[in-house]
C-alpha cells in the first residue's frame, strides 16, 4: 500500500488508476465508497428572478421541500465519502440504481443518459494546479429535474462553479430567469471554458521544451516530453466524450432542455471543439518533439564524434613519426640506420615536418567546418 | 509436435495460433475436437424467484426437463474435449449446424447472431494470470433461448462467474426476478468488467517500465515493451468485437431481450467503451515508450561516448609529447638538436607543460558540462 | 508580462495563444476588449447596379439610413479596441449577445451560425508576411442581412479585400448587379484564394529545405523543418473548419443566400478543397524531410567514424612496429635480443615494412570505399 | 525481357506486377493472352441430389447440353493461355465483353458485379507454397447462373477446391441437395478459409523473427521483416475487396442467391473479417519488429563502444606512463631529470602504479556494469 | 525568375507549382494566359456509325456548323496560349464563366460539374517520361454537350488519346454506333488507364531502390526514395479526385449519360480503384524502404565500430607492452630495474607473450564473430 501511494505522487502515475473497477460479476448498482473520500457536503441554492438563496444542509432530505416549486433548486453535493448519505440521495431524488452507481463509482466516461423525467449528465472538470505542472481532475455528475438540478462533486475543495454562483446571487445576466436547464449549460460551459488555461499551461511549457529540446537536451527535457503527452492523452480522454454528449443534447429532441438554451449550447460545443482542435495541435507538437530530440541527440553524438576524430587524426600520425625517432637501430652499423638522428638539423627538421602535417590536417578539418562546430557544440 | 509446445509456453506466442482453422473447403458446420482437451462438465442451475438448484448432469439429455419450464435454467458447459457430448448438446438445444461449429472450433471472433428463437453470443472473457504477468484468454459462447441459457466455455477451470452464481443462491439484487436475458447480460457484465483488472495490472507494468526504461534501459526492457504492446494488440482484438456486439444487442429490435434489460446493457456498453479508452491510452503510451527507449539508448551512447573523448583528448597530445623526448636524435652532434634533453630544468618543465595542457582540456570539459554526466552514467 | 512580449516576438510562439479564452463561468455574450487593440475604423460602402460610393463614418449609428435601402451596404468595421463602439455596433445591427462574443473575443474556431434574418460567419484571413518568412493571421467576421453586409476584422491594417473593393467602385463584373450574399461570397473567395500565396511560400521553402537536408544538415535545418511544420499545423486549423463552413452554406437551404451565388460558392469550395489538398501534401512532404535528416545525420557520423577509423587502423599498428624497435633490450646479452636493430638494412627495412602495411590497409579501405566518400563528406 | 525473369524470382519481386495492364485506350472487353500461359483445361462436374458426373471436355460448346437441365452443372476452366477458346466461352455463356476482360486480363481487384441473369465474382485465392516462404495468389472468377456455376482459374495446377469436389462426389453434407449458389457459396468459404494456412505460416515466422530480432540480430533480419511486412501488404490487397465483396452478397436482395445461402455467406463474411483481424495484427507486429530491430542495433552499438571505451581507458593512460618513463632527458645533468630511472625501486614501482591505475578503472568499469555486458555481447 | 526556371529543372520540384493562383478578389471567371504557354490547335473530329472525319479547325467558330448535327463532333483544343480563342470557345460552347477559368487556369482540380445541358469533366491525365524518371501530368477538361464533345488540353504534344481516335477511324468495337457521353467514357478510361505504365515504373524503381538499400545504402539512395515518396503523393493528388469524380459520374441521375455508358465507367471506376490500391502499396513500400535505409545505416555503422574496436583492442595493448620495455630505468642501479632487458631470451619472450596476447584477443572477436562481418562490409 505504501508503494501505491509512492506510485500515487510520482509524476507518472495517473491518479484515477486505483480503485477504478469493482469485482467483476458484482450487482449492478452496486456503490462503492472510498473510505478516505471526503465526507459530502450538501449546499443548497435556490433561486428565482426575484430571490436567491444559499444554505449548507445536513440531510438529503432537507431539500425535499425546495424541489417542487417554482423556483430552481440547485443541490451541490460535494464529497463522496458516505455511502448512507449517498443512498438517501439516491432515494430523494428518485436515482436509477445504475446512475447512482456512475455518480459514486468515480471515474465514469463523460456521457448523457436520459431517463423518463431526468436527464444525467457525467462530466469531468479539470483546473490547473496551483503549486506545480499538471491538472486536477474531477468527476461532475448533473441530474436535471423538472424544477432542480443536482450535482455531485468528488471532492469539497473548489471546483470552477463560483462565477456562476455569483452570477445568481448578482442576479447578472439571464440565468435568474431561466430554468435549471440553463443552469446546467450554465456549468457545463463553466467545465469546457475550464479546458482552456489548463490547456494555456502546456502551450507554455511545450514552447518552453522548444527551446530546451533545441539549445540542450538532456534525458530530462525527454522525461518532460513524454509527461506532457502523458497528460495530453488524459485531457483527450476527458474532453472527446464531453464533445459527444454536448453533441447528443443539441440533437436530441430531449424536451427537458428549451429550445434557447439548445442555442446556448451550439455555443458551448463550439468550445468543446476548439478544445479539441488545440489538443490535437499540442499533441502533435509533442510527438514533433521527440523527434526534434532524438535528432538533436544525434547532432550532439556527430559533435562529440567529431572532436575526437579531430584530435584522434591530428595526434596519431604525430606520434608514429615521435615513435619512429625512438627507435634504437644501431646507426653504427651502417649509414642507412636512421641518419636523421645525427644530422646537424635532425630535431628541428623533425619538429617542422610534424607542424606541417598537424596544420595541413587543421586546415583541412577547418575548410570541413569541423572546427567552429565544435566550439559551439554545448551552445 | 515439441518445438510447438515450447513455442506455446515462450513469452511471446499467442496461445491461439495452434489448430484455430480446419482445412479449407470442410463442409460448414463441421466440428473439431481438440484431443487434449478437457471433457466437458455440464452444471445445471434452475432458479426461480422463490428458489435456486444447482447440480452437476453427466449427459446434456439431463437438461431436457428443465428447459421448458417457467424457471430459468443455466446449462454452463466447461470444456470442449468430447464430441460425441457436444453434438448430443448440439441436438438438445436445436443448435444450426453453423452455430456448433462456432462454439466448439475456438477461437472465433466475437459476434452475435440471431437465429428465429435462439440468441447466440460468442464472447471472450480475459482473467490475469495469477502468477505471472500476463491474461488468460477464452471463448465463452452464450445460447439464450426462451426459459434457458446455454453457456459453453473452453475449460473447466475458474471463469469470472462466481460473484453471479453467488447472487443467484443468495437470491441478491435482482438476478432471481427476472428471465434469462437477464441472467446474459448479468454474464455479459461479468466478462466485460473482467477486463478491468486485466488492463490495471497493465497499467502498473506501464508504470514499471517507464520508472525502468528512463532510469537503467537494458535489452530486457525492450523485450518487455514489446511483449505489453503485443498482449495489448491481443486484448483490443478481444474487445472491439464485443463493444460492437453490445452495440448490436442494442440497437437492434429483438424480442428476445426486454426493454429494462436493454438499459442494463447499454451501462455495459459505456463499460466496454471505458476498457476501449483505456487500452487505447495504454497502447499510445506503451509506443512512446518504445520512442523514450531508442532515445535513452542514445543517450547513453553518447555518454559512453564522452568518455572516451575526453580520455582520448587528454593522453593522446601528452603520450605525442612523452614520444617526442623519447625520440633519439644525437643531441652531441648539433645544439638544436633536442637540447632539452640536456636541461637542468627539462624533465620538471616537461612535466609541467604536460599538466598544465591536461589541467586546460580539463577545464574546457568541464565548462562543456562532459565531467559531470559522465560520472552520473548509470544512475 | 516582459517575458509574455518576449514569447511573442519568438519563433516558435502563437501569436494567439494570448488572452484567448475568458474566465470559466462568465456570462455567455460576455465581451473582452483587448486594451492594446486598435480603436475600430468604420469604413461604410453603399453600392448599387448604377453608383457606388465609400465613406468612413464615426459611430455605428451613422450607417443606420443606409441599412435599409435596395441599394447594398458594406459596414466594414477594422479594429477590435473599443468596448463602447462595438456595444453599439451589437444594438445597430441587432446581433444576438453571443454572436457579439464570437466576433469580439478573437480567436473563435471558423463557422457559421443562422440566426433568423442574418446569417453569421467567422473566417480566418491569411496573408504572407511581408518580411520574413510566416504569415499573419486576422480573424474576420461576416453579418449578412437582407441589404447589408457587417464585416468586422481585427486589425485596421492590410487585408485581402482591395481587389473587391476596386470590383465594386470600377463596377467590373457582376458584383454591382447582385445583393450583399454576391458580395459574401466575393469576400469569402478572396479569404480563401488568400492562402495560395502563403501555401506557396512554404512550397518554396520546403523545397529549399529539401536542399538544405540533403546537402549540409545542421541543428539548424532541423529548426527550420519543425518550424514550417507548426506553422503548417497553423494553418490547417484555419482552412478546415473553412471548408466545413462553405459545405454548410452550398447544403443548407438557406434563404439568405440565391441560387446563383450558390454556383459560385461552389467553386469557392473547390478551392479550398485545393488549398487543403496542397496544405496534406506539404505537411506530409515536411514529416518526410524530418526523417531524411535524421538519415543525413546518421549518414554524417558514418563519414566521420570512417575517416577515424581509416586513420586509427593505418597509424595505430605503424606505432606499434615503432614502439617495439624503441624497446631497451640489451642486445649485447644475447644474439636474440633485437638483432634486427644491428642489421645493415635493418632501418630501411623497417621503413619497408611500415610502407607496406600502410599500402594494403589503404588499399583495403579504397576497395571498399571509404577514402572516397571521406573525402566528398562536406559536399 | 532476362532482367524481368530474375524478377520474377527475385525474393522482393510482385508475380503481379508483370503485363498486368493494356495499353491505354484499347476498346473496352479487349482480352490479351499472356502467350506463356498455360492452355484452358475444361473440366465440367454435373450433379443432382442423386448423382454426379465429371469428366474433362475439350470445347466450351461441349457444356452446352448440360447448361440448361435442372442438375447443378458446374464448369471449371483451368488456365488463360488460349484466346480462340476464352471468347468461345464468352459465347457458350453469353458473358458481356467486360465480364470476359475481367476474367482474362489478371490481376483484376476482387469484386462482385449483378448483370441481369448473372452473377459475377472476381474473387483471389491464396495458398501457401509449399517448399519455401511466401505464398501463391491466382485469380479465381465465379460466373452464377441459373443452373450453372462457370469458374475460372488462372493455373490448372492446385486449387483450394479439392474438399468441395470431395464433399460433391461423396454426397456429403447439404451441398448436392442445393442449387448453384450454395456451390459457389462453398468455394467462397474455400477460398476464404484458405488464408488461414498462409497467415498461420506469417505467424509462426513473425514469431521466429521475434526471437531473431532480439537474440542477434543482422541485416538479414532485416531483409526478412521487411518481406513479411511487403507480403502482408499483399495479402491485405487481396482479402479486403473480398470482405467487401461478401458483404455486398448478404446486403443486396439478389435473388440469385437464396436466404439459406445467405446465412451461410454471413458465417463466411465472419471468416473474411477474422482474417483481416488477424493480418492486422500481424502487420502491427511486424511494424513494432522493426522497431524493436533498430533498438536492438543501436544495442549492440552500446555494446562496442563501451568495450573500445574500457580499453581505451585503460590502456591510454598506462602507455602515456610508459611514454613518460621512456623521455631521454639527461639525468646526468640535472638531479630533477627523471630521478626515477635511477632509484633502486623505480621499475617495480612504476609497474605498480599502472597496475594500480588499471584496478581503479576496472573497478569504475565494474561498478557501471560495463564488463559484464561486454562479455555477454553475442549472446 | 532564372531561379525560378532553375527549380523548374531540379528533381524536387513539382511543376505545377508555379502560376497555380490568381491574385486573391479577382473577379471569379478571370482567366489567365501564361504567354509561354503553346498556342491553342483546334481538331476536330466528326464521326457517326457510318463515316468519320478530322480537320484541323483556325478558329472556335468554325466547329459551329458540326456541333447540333446528329453525328458526334470531338473538338479537341491542345494548348493554352490564347486568351482571344479560348475566351471566342467559350462563346461558341456557351460556357459559364466559371468552367472557363477551370478550364484555362491550370492546375484545377479534378471534378465533375454538372449545368444544365452541359457535363463539365476536369480530369488529369499522366504517362510516364520517356527518358528519364518521373512522369508527365496534364489538365483535360471535358465538356459534354447533347451532340458534342470538347476536350481542352494543356499541351499540343503526345496525349493518351491515340487509341481512342484510332478506334473512332477504324470503326473498331462499338464507339461510332455510340454517342458523345460513350466517347467521354472512352477518353476517361483512356486517362484512367494511362496511371497504370506509370505506376508500374515506380514499382520497378522500388525494387531497384530494394536491392540498393540493403546492399549499398548511400545518401543518393535517400535522395531517391524522397523523390520517390514525393512523386507518389503527386500521383496520390492527382488520382483520388477522379476516382472520386466516377463515382458521383456513376451514382448521379444525370441524363447526359446513358444507362448503358454507366455500365462502362462502372468498369473505368474499378480501375481507378485498383491504382489507388496499388498507389497506397507503393506509398507503404518507400516509406518500409526509409526504415531500412535508417537500420542499414545504423548496421554499417555497427560494422565501422567493430572493425575500429577490432584494431585498437588488438593493437593498444601490444604498444603498451612495447612502450614499457622502452622506459629507460637505470638497469645497472637496481636488479629490479627491467631486468627482463638484459635476459637471453627477453626480446623473443616479449614478442611471444605479445603473439599470445593478439591470439587471444583474435580469438575472442573470432568467436564474436566480428571478423567475418568487417570483412563483409561493402557487399
Amino acid at each position: 500500500m505504501a508503494k501505491k501511494k509512492h506510485h500515487l505522487n510520482s509524476i507518472v502515475t495517473e491518479p484515477e488508476s486505483e480503485d477504478f473497477y469493482h469485482q467483476p460479476g458484482t450487482i449492478p448498482g452496486t456503490i462503492i465508497v472510498d473510505a478516505n473520500a471526503p465526507p459530502p457536503k450538501i449546499i443548497l441554492i435556490d433561486y428565482s428572478p426575484t430571490e436567491a438563496i444559499s444554505k449548507e444542509v445536513e440531510t438529503p432530505e432537507d431539500c425535499i421541500p425546495y424541489l417542487d416549486t417554482e423556483s430552481v433548486s440547485w443541490v451541490d453535493v460535494r464529497g463522496l465519502g458516505s455511502e448512507d448519505i449517498l443512498q438517501r440521495l439516491g432515494q430523494v431524488f428518485e436515482l436509477h440504481p445504475l446512475v447512482l452507481e456512475d455518480i459514486v463509482n468515480v471515474p465514469e466516461r463523460p456521457k448523457v443518459e436520459d431517463y423518463e423525467d431526468q436527464l444525467v449528465i457525467i462530466a469531468r472538470m479539470v483546473m490547473p494546479k496551483k503549486k506545480s505542472h499538471g491538472f486536477h481532475s474531477e468527476q461532475v455528475s448533473l441530474v436535471l429535474g423538472k424544477h432542480y438540478l443536482l450535482t455531485v462533486q468528488e471532492e469539497p475543495k473548489r471546483d470552477c462553479f463560483e462565477a456562476v454562483r455569483s452570477r445568481i446571487f448578482k442576479n447578472k445576466g439571464i440565468i435568474c430567469k431561466n430554468g435549471p436547464d440553463y443552469l446546467a449549460y450554465a456549468l457545463m460551459d463553466a467545465i469546457i471554458d475550464g479546458f482552456f488555461p489548463v490547456l494555456e499551461k502546456y502551450g507554455e511549457r511545450i514552447e518552453d521544451l522548444e527551446d530546451e529540446v533545441i539549445s540542450q537536451p538532456t534525458p530530462k527535457t525527454l522525461k518532460k516530453i513524454y509527461k506532457v503527452k502523458r497528460e495530453l492523452l488524459q485531457l483527450r480522454r476527458a474532453i472527446w466524450p464531453q464533445r459527444n454528449l454536448l453533441h447528443t443534447l443539441i440533437q436530441d429532441e430531449n424536451e427537458m432542455i428549451s429550445h434557447e438554451v439548445r442555442v446556448y449550447l451550439r455555443d458551448c460545443y463550439d468550445h468543446a471543439v476548439q478544445v479539441i482542435d488545440m489538443l490535437e495541435t499540442y499533441r502533435e507538437l509533442a510527438s514533433g518533439l521527440m523527434d526534434v530530440y532524438l535528432s538533436a541527440v544525434s547532432n550532439r553524438m556527430n559533435e562529440i564524434m567529431k572532436l575526437l576524430t579531430v584530435i584522434s587524426a591530428i595526434f596519431i600520425p604525430l606520434t608514429f613519426i615521435a615513435g619512429v625517432y625512438g627507435m634504437n637501430f644501431n646507426t653504427e652499423k651502417s649509414p642507412y640506420n636512421m641518419p636523421e638522428l645525427n644530422w646537424y638539423w635532425g630535431y628541428p627538421a623533425c619538429l617542422a615536418v610534424m607542424a606541417v602535417i598537424a596544420g595541413i590536417l587543421l586546415y583541412i578539418f577547418w575548410r570541413k567546418g569541423w572546427l567552429e562546430n565544435s566550439s559551439r557544440l554545448n551552445r
